[in-house]
């Protein structure tokens, strides 16, 4: 289990993320991790609209996905994230929790870079909120 | 009953399109329907990116759908389009019928608009488009 | 415009629900009108699941859809409610309002039916729901 | 790269598949991976209804992707899979190719397990149908 999280996000499943089998279909937890990461991304000061002005691209390179207990109708849940930078990765390990009983759904490790005309290159802007990220964290 | 359609495409009920309920969801349909409106319109020689650089934006103004069977894992349709031209509008009349009994499934009526500048007007390059269709029908 | 809404539910867009031409995909405004169509119906004391195993199955017969404007990323809306009732029809009036302007997005007209062994019929159950839901409105 | 494959299956993009970035988002190739693992577990002689109701349910319990070319609109690629078994788990090594150029767009191993009465479990004609794909690879 990580220790400490960056950031948090309240999620509730909606009927329509279920599927034949009556659990959310395993493909909407990648839209779930997506959009706490991007949430995640915007609480650290960095906008994707001007990043990608600026020829900035961020993509996902890999995700690791282990599915530990499956989500269902009517449940909440939160996505934790903590964030580890390596060279010109950005590696999210994100886990879901059900609300209200802390099972562990899914533990995901999303690895992205930055393209800078198409190929991974740092930027001094992302790697700026990174560090008042973990200047934060030891506070 | 729609007597002469302009186009038609053939899918595949993919199972993650089914909800809880065991049956496509009812925002599936749309999906469905503009992807058939999609190749539809490129079959005419219409290009979306081409138009979206001369400033012509399409966009869809108004849905009416009715249901009337559901689709369910493991079928098969066929999605049978006919265009309709009025001013700045372009009346795309989709039906659904499931294969092989050729059930009807959905009626569709999307009325669509071309924006330039983000106001509706009138492109020649789809207008040539449509005039040559019309012409096609009547040979 | 409505002058009483029966419920409301708040959203926020998500990237993943925006297309290519940067705004909110028109299928994915029939995920939101579901989601909240489903919690409105929870907030009257209604339960899908019992119903459901009372072998009464709740469907969308007609959808009306008038897009007004578009919802593009990192926006937040507002989802209005108004239930009618009419016969076996139970009709949602479904009005979109972006936050914070109050700008009408999407008009919906939802006609969902109650069927019992596959056919139109009317339940004791929903009914009630509505004739207390309408009793709250008068005071 | 995989030697052979025991099944294959083609596919186009849908524009509505397609993100703010104006590719194929990340989570959809979960879904084209769910729907060609159906196809081939059918073409197996295998039936997910009747196993359902034999109480064998399947499941993914992890996936690893990785990501390395980009599908955009109006491309057009194949999905391989090859099939490992060993023990409780069914590994799906899952290739995705662009149409014509052949270029490599994912990698991903999809591990699935079956679950009887919630356990992970064997069944017998999930390894009948095993046993058979594998003699035919031999041929």
């Amino acid at each position: 289990m990580i220790e400490t999280y960056d950031f948090e996000l309240d999620f509730q499943v909606r009927d329509y993320e279920c599927d034949l089998a009556g659990i959310v279909n395993n493909s909407v937890y990648l839209n779930y991790l997506e959009h706490a990461r991007h949430e995640f991304v915007k609480s650290m000061g960095l906008n994707f609209q001007e990043l990608y002005k600026a020829g900035v691209y961020l993509v996902v390179a890999h995700a690791d996905l282990s599915y530990k207990t499956s989500l269902t109708s009517g449940d909440a849940f939160t996505i934790k994230i903590r964030l580890e930078h390596s060279g010109v990765r950005y590696i999210f390990y994100q886990d879901i929790f059900r609300i209200p009983d802390n099972k562990l759904c899914l533990k995901a490790v999303i690895t992205t870079t930055s393209l800078i005309n198409g190929r991974p290159a740092i930027n001094n802007t992302i790697i700026n909120a990174i560090n008042k990220l973990i200047a934060k964290r030891s506070v």
